[in-house]
């Protein structure tokens, strides 16, 4: 393993350590229990949105604390849940009075911890409502999954509801636009090689010299299938007919219902993409491929969301949900509609995405 | 090799289509000769600033064209330096009356084609200067390159130079604050892997699986020692220690005289750093190597930079100036003064830099 790395068990702390020290003016950290949290939070009156997760996928979440987009990231070690103290002492320290959300990622670990976090928050007097993404049309149930995966969609909700909050919107309000962001967005990646774990210190999976990944997960996970290399317009057309053509996802997930004060099932089903939707295009790099190949992907996306009648107003492309050093690439698509576009185009100032009007 | 490309004699030109595609209200893409350009060119009374080398180097030059840095862009294939008709053209298109700054990267090629450039638009009446930028400290003369060769300090030229175009600074002004920033700036950098050209298909050097490469060029030109991997802390000692310890360097370049109208040797010397200096730090990805392991340099950087009484008043911490996948990562000090802060933090509205006060 060649890795710009002290003590691997360090990697999380230090790469904390150096994001304190470069960003003192839009975020600080806590490090016992670990989180990151904006420099002038609480801001009152305003809901917090908290995401995190495990580390390896940065910038998410850590990079996204700060104006507009997150109140606070809870980094668990590298592909590993956060814990549910970490999450309570974020949501202490960012309420502002007026609630929580906490965005997350479909993973048994990360929704285990989420969920009693929100049960301890409001066991302190603290409104907290819990949102999942699983966007994942890769596989259904995986290592580490029940149902459909957390991935690019994660990054989408938490710019669209940063916004909301820094708006005024309310509690509900902003936890029903993220479930709204989740049902309407779609995700799928693929490597090129595998990542390899600091702890571990070898490559957590083995492809060949000409084999890729289709439908990895975040952490390696497996696959739709393992194939011979294709070219970029190839995998571009696989990932995106992936999307393009899934059929609308019916699942529950459970909820927290404040007035009830108890978990609640929710039954969800995605709606499909139609000619003539406005989509965000995302096309992400799993950390290791360079943007000069997300742009070939991007060629090819567009191309074909022009085929399909579909139109791309916005995008994103470049490494915002990786997966540490693993080349490939994923695709997300959410369809928008004009709340979102306007949530979208709102300032955002974070160490890691940032733009103004 | 396995990369998100297609056929690899069309990656330029695919990667460029898709960045054509991807940011229509920033920039557009003129493909015969190769340059991009701002959406809004030519800005009348403006100086314009128009850099250009080989590509392989994603973001810089191309995603940094837009308001607040460069007027255009002129990409050769991969590490290959682009032609003088691409700079003429380029110039062309952009002039908005009040001269052009040709921002070169001191590799011989690019050298001697933004020379002939620079003549090319002279005798066609639009007037041009150009400046050098030869800040790694790692190797004096080395493949392609007499003296020193151009680095991470192009990135911070580009957007200080950028503003100072945008509120009005003469072209003469323009060209003097570059001369400034390059003599200010120092880098060197580091690789963990070596990077491959899609054309030739096979990694440009070879490392064993526990070596690294102290002082690497941005297109795997050999550095200063081949060593056995080390710390994150070690490497960014000893990278930060060769750029602090680094003597005066003396040297004469070429620059066009207006008046003259001829060539003329400039002699330079750069000025060292000094107890109390203010500092940009700028920590950047090779581009393989993902931001968490970036943020554990700077961590280190910064204590190093205490200790010397260094002062780090501004940091730019990502992948900017590339060698396609290489993983590695580079550092470059910018001394800075008050009038390049300001300039720093003015806003600019590029693909891949972007932000407001």
């Amino acid at each position: 393993m060649k890795k710009l790395i002290n003590k691997p068990l360090d990697f999380v702390r230090e790469s904390l350590e150096g994001m304190a020290l470069a960003h003192p003016d839009l975020i600080h950290v806590n490090y016992d229990p670990a989180f990151v949290y904006r420099a002038d939070a609480p801001v009152h009156g305003k809901v917090a949105i908290i995401s995190g997760g495990g580390s390896g996928h940065e910038p998410m979440h850590n990079g996204f604390v700060g104006m507009g987009m997150l109140d606070a990231a809870c980094p668990g070690e590298v592909f590993t849940s956060p814990t549910p103290d970490q999450m309570l002492a974020a949501a202490k320290k960012v309420d502002g009075g007026a609630g929580i959300l906490y965005i997350v990622k479909n993973y048994s670990g990360d929704v285990m911890n989420f969920e009693m976090a929100t049960e301890l928050a409001f066991s302190e007097g603290i409104r907290v409502l819990n949102i999942l993404v699983d966007d994942d049309v890769a596989v259904k149930d995986s290592l580490y999954t029940q149902g459909r995966r957390g991935v690019g969609t994660t990054v989408l909700a938490e710019k669209i509801c940063g916004a909301a909050a820094e708006q005024g919107y309310s509690l509900q309000q902003v936890a029903d636009l993220c479930r709204r962001v989740n049902l309407n967005g779609r995700s799928i990646g693929m490597a090129l090689t595998s990542c390899t774990v600091p702890a571990k210190g070898t490559p957590t999976f083995e492809l060949g010299d000409r084999e890729i990944e289709m439908g990895i997960g975040i952490h390696g996970e497996p696959g739709r299938e393992r194939t011979n290399i294709k070219s970029a317009d190839e995998i571009t057309q696989i990932l995106t007919l992936s999307i393009l053509e899934d059929s609308p996802y019916k699942r529950v997930v459970r909820e927290w219902d404040e007035h009830k004060q108890e978990w609640v099932d929710v039954e969800l089903i995605d709606p499909v993409f139609n000619k003539g939707d406005r989509l965000l295009a995302f096309v992400n790099s799993m950390g290791g491929t360079p943007l000069s190949e997300l742009y070939i992907v991007y060629r090819k996306l567009a191309e074909i969301c022009d085929q399909h009648g579909l139109q791309i107003v916005r995008n994103l492309i470049g490494p915002y949900i990786t997966s540490l050093d693993m080349q490939g690439c994923s695709i997300t698509l959410l369809k928008l509609d004009d709340e979102m576009i306007r949530l979208w185009d709102a300032p955002v100032k974070t160490a890691n995405l940032r733009w103004s009007i």
